[in-house]
């Protein structure tokens, strides 16, 4: 398990470079040179595209480097793997959770959070709709109430995100959106998970469940990916599925793909605060 | 679990027909009337077509009509329920096993016919490549290598079907047979089951692994249908799967993926031959 | 699936007895004489003991019999079979909710019931701590703060019982109640529904996260139980498991523990609350 | 995935020592400065003893040190990490099976042997009865038939040791021996893998799918452990579930199992020739 962020700070390396000799101990000795303990270390050869990703979790309080002077140091190292690299502090990003009318993925998500679950501070809750705004003033959250229409669609997702970089959010989770995001605002968002209720590649678009109940599969599942500009088709966090028989009509179907997506979009998002996710291509590497 | 024929020999039948009244006590009364003691009795009624299916499974030992007798005197109920039915009886029904050159699922359907936990009786194996001749022999079932050509394709089916016509052949199995059966064949095929190594509708068609390396999913699946004219389209018997993680190359893929064809492919042969399969449009019903 | 009551109103019978030709047939017969349109019939013999076990479920709106009048017709039948019956009706049975003060069943309890999942209605929530009195305020249901002592038990219990039996509750859920009910009281409870949080038999007792731990077992489970005086040994309705690994602590079991608790949980009291569990023995059948 | 011993020949350390600062540095540097190319490492913490365990895997193509020379060499610095160490290479160890009369899990290495999936080599089957002889005489592998009785199980299992010893077996499968071991001979034997058909510790013992059966669990399952002096309670390498139901007879439950048994039994085979499992108290952790 990744070590979480407890009592000591710690700061978290995400590295991709070509695979090469030497790159474990090239990071491992920038850390321990610099008097970082290091609470964990994976790394990841992907053979076909012969990429190294390593992640490296390492204690600041001993760290001889400040903060800031972190990056420029590693700049040298990255350099010469030829590689990229993130930095990330054990500090609870801000995030945001945008839904529509449904409240089950929301209400999972703030009952986590209150319970300690996810390393983020929840910030703000977007709707098109006000339907969950009563849960939103129950937890003490700012509520922004966005309304879109095919016409204004573009516009209102660029006040929404001018609300998002004023309040400082670094994730946004679409908890049952319901809505595409446009295209032409794709490069704005900051990372932005998504829960699709299927087992991707199968049943992406609309109304899955009730494609896989016409299909006659024997097991339906649900998939939290980043969004990317292509629907559905962006990296894929973490899946689960759950077996369904003859005897499941489309809203048994619906029932069980709630605790599905609840499950699922949690994970999803806790991976991704816990800087354990590392994007490379169109697939991730989730670091256990 | 459906009451698999043991000291008793049984009679099952499978119903379909619109969803009305009474239906469950005409049929019970049918079987009781003649004295047979029902094992088991099982229904479902489709919503969305309004169809009502129904399987039976009743003793034949106090059973005042004779086997031949059933069919006939079931008619005129059938009639009556604007339904259609198949009747089957406990006995062990004739299968053939096509492969290609993989052994694995093979293999496992010997060790389970000869363990006793298929009810049914492998007559002969079909392939186009003798790889697997000697497995045949050293289990004593007769082994017809029948080479295959894009050229020759249509007419070595028809050769094999004759084979299979006179062999008594009720079931084929497709254990990696690895070829796409022509559709000018297909109505000539008794029941065929196939499996396929992707959890349908994801990744049909040739290379699933490869597709799910690629397309970076966290659980690849396996599933075992009735072959249709449109491949990988038929109905749907059994699915399973397995999570998987970016530390698994194709290979591994592979390796978990046999494990799945094995048990998924064993269990929608079991069911078909325990006479659980219910087929309509293109689903089933698999009674437990 | 059961047919759950929806339009029209419907009874279930749930019956036991030595298993004897004609079983299936006779029941089925008194409905349909009487007019009643089946919509759910199954049967199970348990062969180690000849128990015939079956539940019928048809509709009210056509049924020759009023409500009160089933019982005594149904009552000669049952005495020809040598056998036990009990009857419910499709209305929502009056449940109540023990607590102490973890709130993540009650949460989901309260969520599913309001989302439509559970047909019952919960009319209180009892606990022996004041903690989660502020959820029963917001979703407006009656909470009774029963505290209890090492001396006061026996004498709190009956007193919470007394204000079950004035409220008309059927059925008690322990969603983490955390305390052993009194022998003595045992057998005042109407049926009672516990969960516990490992694969039982497997930790029963205490602190069954840590245990689990210490042994290094690779998975854990929660389970849904009736309660019997004997503590965790009651029949069981439901389980399930998660996988766990070396990399999680305690605390990550806690987390992953509750996600099943909450599942689990809930799953056993709606297929209580729709008729579909038979207890024989310490065992249970649950129809699906 | 740890990677397997493909073209070239890697050596695994599996370390063990009281966590301290640097210890991932002081491994990989010493690799690194052998000119040993890391194709592994992981390392885990176990906070309750404070325990640091790590697994490293170079290739020795490149390393400067000879095989025999790396032990010497890295005692120093085992010495002073205050820990202990075992080496391994990536050849094929060989291994025993201990079978009884039941030929599934044999059936099932052996044909896993063949296609590659297990690092090892399969030197010979033993035996207490007769009943698999044919079977290693398929697979041309020596069968030892050594009977035993209450008086004679200690002389006899020292036999089957001296065999195992003259053979350079490094790791004995109990393949569904069933046999218990004698305590006496225990620090005679090799690593020992069992495969026990339960989810222990629930059903440890005799007769575990009459028990789950009897006790009415919803799920049952497989472990697979190293043995010790005590009876089903070694260090668990692998476990896996299946769900059940009142449909599922006791044979049912057998037929499952043994389902079970073959999937579970493999991969802690696997594991443990990967080099994968370290061994801690009695507990492991198993590295992927």
């Amino acid at each position: 398990m990744v070590t979480k962020s407890k009592e000591v700070p710690t700061a978290t390396l995400l590295i991709s470079c070509p695979d090469q000799h030497g790159l474990v101990a090239r990071v491992v000795n920038f850390i321990d040179a610099n008097g970082g303990g290091i609470v964990h270390a994976a790394q990841h050869t992907d053979v076909d595209s012969s990429l190294f990703l390593q992640r490296v979790q390492f204690e600041l309080d001993s760290f001889k480097l400040k903060r800031e002077e972190i990056a420029p140091a590693f700049d040298k190292i990255a350099e010469e793997m030829n590689g990229s690299y993130t930095l990330h502090f054990s500090d609870r990003p801000k995030m945001a959770i945008w839904v529509s009318k449904q409240d089950h993925c929301l209400l999972d998500l703030l009952w986590r959070h209150r319970s300690g679950e996810l390393p983020g501070e929840v910030v703000a809750i977007v709707s098109n709709h006000t339907t969950l705004q009563p849960i939103a003033q129950q937890y003490g959250i700012t509520f922004h109430h966005i309304p879109i229409t095919k016409d204004t669609k573009i516009q209102q997702e660029l006040k929404a995100l001018e609300l998002m970089a004023e309040a400082g959010v670094e994730l946004i989770v679409l908890a049952k959106y319901m809505q595409i995001l446009s295209a032409e605002n794709m490069a704005r968002f900051p990372p932005t998970i998504n829960i699709h209720h299927s087992f991707l590649p199968a049943f992406a678009g609309a109304k899955p469940y009730h494609r896989a109940h016409e299909r006659g599969v024997k097991i339906i599942g649900a998939t939290g990916h980043y969004v990317t500009a292509d629907l559905d088709e962006g990296p894929i966090i973490e899946q689960d599925v759950t077996r369904i028989s003859h005897k499941d009509s489309v809203s048994d179907l619906v029932r069980k793909g709630k605790d599905m997506e609840r499950l699922v979009l949690s994970r999803a998002v806790r991976f991704h605060l816990e800087n354990r996710v590392l994007r490379y291509g169109n697939r991730t590497v989730v670091i256990d």
